[in-house]
């Protein structure tokens, strides 16, 4: 899927939600363990509740990993079900890859080629070869961190290089690299205050904003400063849709949940006037 | 297995070699593509005539996943073959993984006690609550990408941060985080004048150093600025060995490799009067 479908998605859904299914199993409702694939079976349950509401879904590769093969299995599942059944999704690989050059293409190939995912998100560290092979594939985009929303983001992220901070140093250096209309980036929701400064660099990439919801961030703050003519956005939440019941009426649960984040975004979509 | 394990299979093998399987499909003798499952027979073999010769094998998780459910089958496969029939063989899962702190802690559930890989790669970008959940497992240990063995090391890596550069930035920080006795670094050998500085930050820590051979890194210049009373190296070679040749004697031929390397890594060790 490329960018400007998208955008005609959010537009058609009032909604530029993104959903985590980031799937632990012991977290999610009792009775679906007794089920053949009980992670494919909640994820399908989440999905069939919960894709009218969104316009993209994100699962974080460890919590398929953690569980050997049969997450791998799963996470094949649950991608082949969205694209089978639901094609009019964005599908994020949430899995943080980068390696050498010829080793970041295999990466590319297993995210792009084989599972078939709109996208993937990258870790920068290390520099421009170890990104541009996901860059390489037409009508994907590689969502690269920037800014994130966990403590540590304090640690290098923030750090000033030559008088700017290292993830503004991302972004810039970035944009330069081939195909980078390709890329978009994580920005944590923790910091809307930060993406007016961000938005300075990258007016016109869509920003991945994890946080909202369970880590605190907030939605009206994170659309005043981040949101472009585009949109611009997509905002994920995880724990606090997919985790908002573990009775049998979990999908009803997240559903409603994700209802209120959309009706949110509807709100801050009409004002926009688009 | 732990550090002082590590040392004692070192001076045994006199070698301190790290064999790298990154297994592509495209390199691999064509007579290898009529097994069941070409990926797991060619490590074998590799494995069956090189593990006298090396303390550690690396399996790069991106050559297994860009097969899928195959891929991963391989990876499992691979290592349970290790740990079984050479549990003297150190292994280091080659999967640059982070995330944040409950993620973090799914992968490391999955490398270390799914896959019980000895140890495992991780990239520093998101910081401290990224790393530790990995740290926080005995006996295991975290292989924290410092300087890598690529062109794009200087697109941030040796960007001067309060002026010095980022990838001490990372020395340094992680040394106060906790267990940072678990802790490793991967230094490229492409760098090897870097390497003294490095060791007056971290004279202790073992060192995975990429890049000897296929990146141009000299053995001799790394051993110099590198090693420290405990050896305090594990020198990687990945397509130098097991690409040595692609016919039906390529097991032979990779240990023919093999032994160049550990007959120089063993003149190097007794010229060092342990």
């Amino acid at each position: 899927m490329n960018t400007e479908q998208l955008v005609n998605q959010i537009h058609k859904k009032q909604s530029f939600l993104c959903i985590g299914l980031d799937v632990d199993l012991n977290k999610i409702p009792r009775h679906l363990l007794a089920e053949e694939d009980p992670i494919f079976a909640f994820n399908k349950a989440i999905i069939d509740a919960t894709h009218h509401l969104c316009v993209a879904y994100k699962p974080n590769t460890a919590f398929y990993e953690a569980y050997g093969l049969k997450g791998w299995k799963a996470l094949e599942k649950t991608i082949q079900y969205l694209n089978t059944n639901h094609p009019e999704i964005y599908t994020i690989a949430d899995a943080k890859r980068g390696d050498i050059g010829n080793t970041s293409s295999m990466y590319a190939k297993a995210f792009f080629e084989d599972l078939r995912f709109d996208s993937v998100t990258v870790a920068p560290y290390m520099g421009k070869d170890s990104v541009e092979p996901f860059l390489a594939f037409k009508d994907k985009h590689t969502i690269l961190l920037a800014l994130t929303s966990n403590e540590g983001a304090f640690d290098f992220q923030t750090k000033l290089v030559d008088g700017v901070e290292l993830y503004k140093q991302v972004l810039e250096t970035s944009k330069t690299w081939k195909n980078s209309e390709n890329l978009m980036y994580v920005v944590g929701a923790t910091k809307a205050e930060f993406l007016a400064d961000i938005r300075k660099i990258i007016p016109n990439h869509f920003l991945l904003v994890p946080g909202v919801g369970a880590q605190g961030g907030n939605l009206q703050e994170v659309c005043k400063y981040g949101m472009n003519r585009q949109v611009g956005l997509l905002i994920n939440s995880s724990r606090g849709i997919i985790y908002a019941s573990q009775d049998e009426n979990f999908a009803k649960a997240a559903a409603e949940n994700a209802t209120k984040l959309q009706l949110q975004m509807k709100a801050i979509l009409s004002e926009q006037l688009w």
